[in-house]
């Protein structure tokens, strides 16, 4: 590692003579000149071995390397024009680690559940290493985004000892001598800590015990939940754009290798930009009904429901304003028609569906102890969720974004099992 | 939101007026000044009510006020030397969204089961907020220094199919019709994610079900596990010396409000600069038997030990190549005494014990055959984690640092409870 350069730095090092360790991606030979294809994780180069410069030696050698044999390579940086990093490598001696024999995933066509069953090495592959990549680089950009928006990360809790939300959905554990469960949701715990960091945020696993197989759903999904102390309805959505405009756009700044490797059509990325169009639920409604959708004022909106909607702008959608009734029992009603309440849904472009959700949240005690009732929730298990209403009540906004649904967005994927490194799945656990 | 102003930033508003929401942290009355301590998350502020100047009905309404009540204040920003932030607000105009009655956590003692009982509230005290907040530039500071050395954050799962080191201490789950445990650690994971990405770090929760109720442990925890490929033994400790020695040093550049609040000793830990010293195992015994210690070589290290080796030093101390009888099956060997592995933790000061540990991990794939068999383990479960060293299998290491830990020994805390927000311990699962 010390005195080795990593691929992606190579074009700073033009002319001069580098030493690399990685493996053999793909390899193309004519018997007088042979093309490496290298990867090491930062990116990949093609190494040139010309028999005649090269010779005999390194040449054979060169000759026994299979797909992802591990190698360390030295070699000159050469200037490539027809190279997408705009280098390739004179490769002058070469040193064996293993040649791989057999690797499982060649460059064929496999079927989804073979690949699934090899994703330890899948991940590999240049497309899913590229969406792993954007990822990260799409955590960051929330986690600085956040950051310098005076957000302070809190880290709730993964076991809980019970729902608001029935615990049907949900994986159950022995906590010893106690019932707990994992959660779907940091939100109740983050409104406890806004009420003592003012602005917080969380990144963590949450957890779905749902029998449903779509190309959306996760068993086991990653989300961000901020919260704010003193928001409204109307901060909330300024920073859900915010936020998410400016994803897009580091993305698009730090991502154009990757990108381009996953063919993404980055002219729709660009229109990403904040402010986003808002509807309200009655709108959407008006506007599914006139285009012969079977839907009443009170039904929930579904995945072809949220396509349709989407569908007519070029940029993320907020629909605002949902019936109390089809929502989550914290959701703050709007004062002016208590009937809906003071939340919205982003849709993504593209057909991506909800990709954040959000709402002011009740901060009238006895409202909230009503709800309570009505859902016939327990006010002993969550006294201390009362209590943030008794000792200091405010109010405050919040909003939970999924990673893997922005990411598949982004990324411009057709399935949510490929923007998690190991996606879990109705009957997929392994690896 | 949109027109206050959060009370870290006063300092640059002196001599202007501003509005600020937050909560009373405490209040003290002559009958003819009232003072404020006012907190929003962000920090605290006092606000000054002088009778004479501030008129009547003023006056009387912040008089009603109580710990904790909710409130929206607007001030003119003074200078004020005798002031942690060297501000201080007077008051001219007060609102009260919530006055609150009976605040369980008042300025006197309290036991720490009532404190945990009501950690929701807990964590608004000064000492607590402090605490997180120092947790939070903790996590920051991981990050950056692992962003800008070039790792790529790769989060693990945290449902398994089945854990390596037996599941005495997982929790279990139904995974719809399989058995499914919470993650322990995501090492295995972050390896094959090494030979897809070269560098890779996750930050997520990790689990142990064990029956210990020490001022160490915590059932739910917090982990960051980076992997290297292509990293020997010693690339290994200098990066781990390397990244505690810069978060150390961003916490003091950035925490000095929160590390008053604590009353940390800071001279401790502005002496915490890479290189760290290191000494063997087969040193640490031998300076423990001298000290009157009954161990013998091949004994693991109990808290007793760690704290004393750490006594020597005024830094963290890496302890090094520990017999292989007593560490994980995958630690590489050390090639010049293969009866030691290439290994190490790395013990805080003060007493903190082991906040690091990593290894090598072996990368010859007969080797690790033989480790899965005198270790009865299972090579059908596991058949995934022998694939990466049968294709291209290469040198690597990584660690895990534990956050909790972590943040106790910066923070200088007696008890692990404190430094994560909602902590699950031995019969602790509230709220």
């Amino acid at each position: 590692m010390s005195y080795a350069q990593v691929i992606a730095t190579l074009p700073d090092y033009i002319g001069k003579t580098v030493s690399i360790n990685g493996w053999i991606a793909n390899k193309r030979s004519s018997g007088k000149i042979i093309f490496l294809q290298i990867r090491d994780g930062s990116g990949f180069i093609q190494g040139v071995i010309v028999r005649d410069e090269a010779g005999e030696e390194l040449f054979q050698n060169a000759e026994t390397l299979t797909q992802e044999s591990s190698v360390r390579v030295q070699g000159i940086v050469r200037k490539d024009e027809r190279s997408k990093t705009g280098v390739e490598l004179s490769v002058t001696a070469l040193s064996v680690l293993q040649i791989t024999h057999d690797y499982p995933i060649t460059p064929k066509e496999h079927g989804v559940e073979f690949l699934m069953d090899h994703r330890h090495l899948w991940i590999r592959s240049s497309k899913q290493r590229a969406i792993l990549k954007i990822r990260s680089e799409i955590i960051k950009a929330i986690r600085s985004f956040l950051d310098d928006h005076d957000f302070t990360q809190v880290d709730p809790p993964i076991l809980t000892p019970s729902s608001c939300e029935g615990t049907t959905n949900l994986f159950h554990t022995k906590y010893f001598e106690e019932d707990a469960y994992l959660t779907q949701s940091g939100q109740l715990y983050m409104e406890a800590a806004a009420m003592a960091l003012g602005r917080v945020y969380s990144f963590g696993p949450a957890f779905r015990a749902e029998r449903s197989k779509t190309r959306r759903h996760l068993i086991e999904f990653w989300m961000i939940e901020p919260e704010m102390a003193f928001a409204s309805h109307e901060d909330n959505l300024a920073v859900q754009e915010g936020l998410i405009s400016y994803v897009v756009s580091h993305v698009l700044s730090n991502c154009s290798v990757e990108l381009a490797a996953l063919g993404r059509d980055t002219s729709k990325l660009e229109k990403v930009q904040a402010p986003f169009p808002r509807i309200t639920y009655d709108e959407a409604i008006s506007f599914l009904q006139a285009n012969s959708f079977e839907i009443n004022w009170g039904d929930d909106f579904g995945a072809p429901h949220e396509t349709a909607i989407a569908k007519q702008y070029d940029r993320p959608v907020f629909v605002e304003k949902y019936p109390v009734g089809i929502k989550a029992f914290y959701m703050k009603p709007d004062p002016s028609r208590p009937e809906v309440a003071l939340c919205a849904d982003m849709l993504a472009p593209e057909g991506y569906g909800e990709i954040v959700g959000g709402s002011a949240r009740i901060d009238d005690p006895e409202l909230l102890l009503n709800r309570f009732r009505e859902h016939q929730l327990s006010e002993e298990d969550y006294a201390w969720y009362l209590d943030l209403r008794k000792y200091g009540t405010v109010p405050h906004a919040g909003f939970g974004l999924g990673l893997e649904r922005t990411v598949a967005w982004i990324c411009g994927l057709e399935h949510v099992r490929e923007p998690i490194p190991f996606p879990r799945l109705l009957y997929r656990l392994y690896p």
